[in-house]
C-alpha cells in the first residue's frame, strides 16, 4: 500500500486534478493562488480560495482563540492578494469537538470577525459539525480587473526574483500575528505589474520551485540575499513555512523599488536571483526543502 | 464551562453569526441553504454554498471511498437546487491521515468527479491537509435568475407544505446514493415557482422547524400524510435526517400536483400540512426531533 506520506502533498494534488474538466467559464483551474472564472462584475473576473487550518498541524489548541481564527482567514486574505485581487466574500466551515467551550469557539468567530472588518470581507454563510480536532476551512472570494491579474504560470526568462519583508522563524509568531499583504499585492498589481506572484505559505524553497515549475523554467538565488529574519539563518529562510510574505517576477526591478520605498517604507523588498531557462538553474545548497503537511515534521529544518 | 453539546448546532450558530456586518453586495447572508450575493452574469445571483463531511458523523472509513466523494459533492448540489439554482465551480479541501492509501483518496476524487461531470460541475480547486479523520469540505458556487430564487424565509400564511420523495431510513444506503433534485428544483422555481424551498439534510422534524422561523411562521402537519420510505414509520420519517428531498411551500397545489406527475411521474410529491399563523400551529407528538452533530446520537430516532 502506498501512503500519502509516501507520496506527499504535490504528487497527490497532481494525481487527483489531472485531466479534470473545466467548464469554458473556468481561467484559471487547480494550480494557482485561487481559481480564476468568469462571471463577476462588468470588466472583473471572479477568484476563488479555498484554504483549512487543522489543531495539532497549523495550531494548538492553547493558542488564543481569536489568534486561530484570524490565521484561518488571513492566509486566505493572502491567496486573493497574491492574484493582484481584493476579497469579498468568506463561508467558514468550523469541525468541532462536542466537548468544545462555547466561549471557545467565539473566540475564533471574533477573530475572523474583526479581520473581516479591517479587509472589508463580509462572512455570508458557512457549516458547524463535530470532528475529533478543530479544523475551520475557509472559503474566500474576491476579484481582480480582467487586466492584472498576476498568475504563477507567467514569470519570464531574466525576470529578478523579488520577495517582501522578511523570511523564516514563523512558528516563534509571526504565523498567528501576520497582517496579509493585501493593500502590497495590490499597488504592484495597479503600478508595477508583476509577470508572476504568489504568497509564501510553505516555505521560499518548495513555493518557488512550484511557481518555477508552472512557468517552465528554473531559477538563481544568492543565498547571501535572502532577507532572513532576526535570528534566522539563510536556510531558515529558505525552508520554513508561514511567512506569508509576496514572491513575484519583474523585469526590471530598478524603478520598483525606488517606487516601493516611498510607498511602504517600513516594508523590505529584496531581490534574491533571477529565473532562468531550464537547465540552467541552480538549487542552494540548504538542508530543508520546506513543509509538506503529509511528511513527518513536514521535511521543515 | 458550556460545550457545544450542551447548546447544539443552531443555537451555536445563532451566537455566532449574530450582528455579522455584511457589504451591499450580499443579498442572503448566513441562514439560508446557500448565501446569495452581487455578481454574476447580468439578470442573476451569484449562490455560495460550503458543506463538510467528517468520518465519524457522516461515513465510516470502510464506506466505498467514491461513495464517500460523490456524497459530499452531492450535498452541496442539493442545496444550490434548493435555491432554485444551477451549480458551476466547486472547490475541494480534504483533511486527510497521513497514512491513508493514496488509492483510497483517489476513491473519494473518482467519485466527486463522475457525480461534477453529470450535474455539469467543475472542480477548480482545494487544498490536502493532514489530519486525525477524514474531512471532506466542498465549496460550490451556482447562480439563479434573480426573479426565481427561493428563499427560506418567504413562505406565506395558508402555504400548501409539500415534500418530494419519501422520508426516512436513509442510515440503510440512500445518504451515499441520493441523486440530489437538483433538475426538480429547477423545475419548480421555473414553472410553479415555490413561495419557500430547502433540501431536507438535518430531518423533516427539524428542517421545517427552521424554515418556519425564518418565515415567522407556524405550521400544522398531518402525520397520516407524511411520505414514508418501506419499513419506515412516520417518526423515521420526521425525524431521520439526510432525506435530501425538497421541502418548499406554495399557494396552491392543484395544478402542480398534475404538472408534476406527467414530469416526474417516477417521484412521488406529497402535500403534508399547511403553514399557519404563529401560535396556531402544532408539532407532531414524535419522539425524535431530528438530527445534531454536537448531541450524543444526533438526538435522531
Amino acid at each position: 500500500m502506498e501512503t500519502l506520506s509516501d507520496i506527499g502533498e504535490d504528487s497527490l494534488i497532481q494525481r487527483l486534478v489531472a485531466d479534470l474538466p473545466q467548464l469554458p467559464s473556468v481561467i484559471v483551474g487547480p494550480g494557482d493562488d485561487c481559481a480564476v472564472v468568469k462571471g463577476t462584475t462588468e470588466g472583473h473576473h471572479l477568484l476563488l480560495k479555498t484554504d483549512a487550518v487543522v489543531e495539532g498541524v497549523h495550531f494548538l489548541r492553547d493558542a488564543p482563540p481569536h489568534l486561530i481564527g484570524r490565521k484561518a482567514l488571513a492566509r486566505a486574505i493572502s491567496d486573493i492578494g497574491a492574484m493582484g485581487g481584493i476579497p469579498l466574500h468568506a463561508l467558514v466551515t468550523l469541525v468541532l469537538p462536542a466537548d468544545l467551550d462555547v466561549a471557545f469557539v467565539g473566540g475564533l468567530y471574533q477573530g475572523m470577525r474583526e479581520l473581516a472588518d479591517e479587509f472589508g470581507v463580509s462572512i455570508v454563510g458557512g457549516e458547524t459539525t463535530r470532528g475529533l480536532q478543530i479544523v475551520i476551512s475557509v472559503t474566500l472570494t474576491g476579484e481582480v480587473e480582467a487586466d492584472r491579474q498576476v498568475l504563477r504560470s507567467t514569470a519570464r526568462e531574466g525576470d529578478a526574483i523579488m520577495v517582501t519583508g522578511r523570511l523564516g522563524g514563523s512558528i516563534k509568531g509571526h504565523h498567528f500575528t501576520f497582517r496579509p499583504r493585501l493593500q502590497e499585492a495590490r499597488w504592484l498589481a495597479q503600478y508595477h505589474w508583476p509577470n508572476a506572484m504568489m504568497d509564501l505559505s510553505d516555505g521560499l524553497g518548495k513555493d518557488l520551485l512550484r511557481l518555477a515549475a508552472a512557468s517552465g523554467l528554473d531559477f538563481v538565488i544568492e543565498p547571501g540575499a535572502l532577507p532572513c529574519n532576526a535570528g534566522c539563518t539563510a536556510a531558515q529562510a529558505w525552508g520554513d513555512g508561514e511567512d506569508y510574505e509576496l514572491l513575484f517576477m519583474i523585469a526590471d526591478e530598478t524603478e520598483l523599488m525606488s517606487d516601493w520605498a516611498q510607498s511602504f517604507p517600513e516594508v523590505s523588498l529584496t531581490k534574491i536571483g533571477n529565473m532562468v531557462a531550464t537547465g540552467q538553474g541552480s538549487v542552494p545548497d540548504f538542508a530543508s526543502t520546506g513543509w509538506d503537511p503529509f511528511v513527518k515534521d513536514g521535511g521543515s529544518a
